[in-house]
């Protein structure tokens, strides 16, 4: 029983050390302020409406999902963040449109029940570091605008392809 | 000792885990593949005259370093990965530029010594899921292409702020 009992613990300190994995470089003192900056890629944008460059990343779950071709829908959990850069030409290289400053970072997060009425995604962007959720009248605007993808599960971004076909 | 013994199987267990927990999603049976899918975002850029969309990301002492903001130079082990995608109109956006199909991945590696002569950088891809550096005349191309880039260790890629301002 004794036996039993310290391998559970080695189990547990062995999946304890994996969910904390993700956020090695952030701020030691609050390791979950802009959490999204550890999170991996999903795909990039340019909004020549909006003169900006986008990197959406996802959650671990967005990623497993995305990875695995399981996004319509997404699961349960998933959260995807969209850092918004205002552009600017490369110094160097006049045909390159790059990141000047840092203008918003956005979620979308998976809760079919908790949001149900805009189709099963929250709608919130980081504020101070934290995740703030928009209040419902807010969210229904935004879910106004992602009507359009109602077949991709509300959701603009498709997964980029981050490796050559075998 | 029994004790001591599991408790110091459960360490390991936890150690081992941390050390992999960068490719929780790579490929199980090869877990370097293409391991840059799971680094972090440096920047991205929309270059106009290859109609290409990229993402820049880093290995882990890179990220550390663009974060610390100690690039000039950049740390010895530092790699530069940068994911390209041809581009394409999103179907339910117009003015957005999203990508289409994977394009290539390709990497700069900081070794002063073994790339002394193409500025401490060496120049490679990744092929078939491995990063294969490329032999010193083609190299020296790159270098070549990168000479504008001298003041900022032959680097075109600015770290993009993640988050906003404190």
């Amino acid at each position: 029983m004794k036996k039993n009992h310290l391998l559970a613990i080695a189990m547990t300190v062995a999946l304890g050390s994996l969910s904390f994995s993700a956020n090695t470089f952030a701020e030691p003192s609050s390791p979950k302020l802009n959490e999204y900056v550890d999170w991996r890629v999903l795909s990039v944008s340019h909004r020549n409406d909006k003169n900006t460059l986008r990197a959406i990343l996802g959650n671990d779950i967005a990623i497993k999902a995305s990875r695995e071709n399981k996004t319509k829908p997404w699961p349960e959990g998933s959260i995807i963040a969209k850092v918004v850069w205002k552009e600017r030409t490369h110094p160097n290289w006049g045909a390159a449109i790059v990141p000047a400053e840092f203008s918003a970072a956005e979620a979308m997060i998976k809760d079919s029940k908790k949001y149900a009425s805009t189709g099963g995604w929250g709608y919130g962007h980081w504020v101070n570091g934290k995740l703030e959720m928009h209040p419902e009248a807010k969210a229904k605007t935004c879910y106004g605008c992602h009507q359009p993808m109602k077949d991709n599960d509300y959701v603009y971004t498709f997964s980029a392809p981050m490796k050559a076909k075998k």
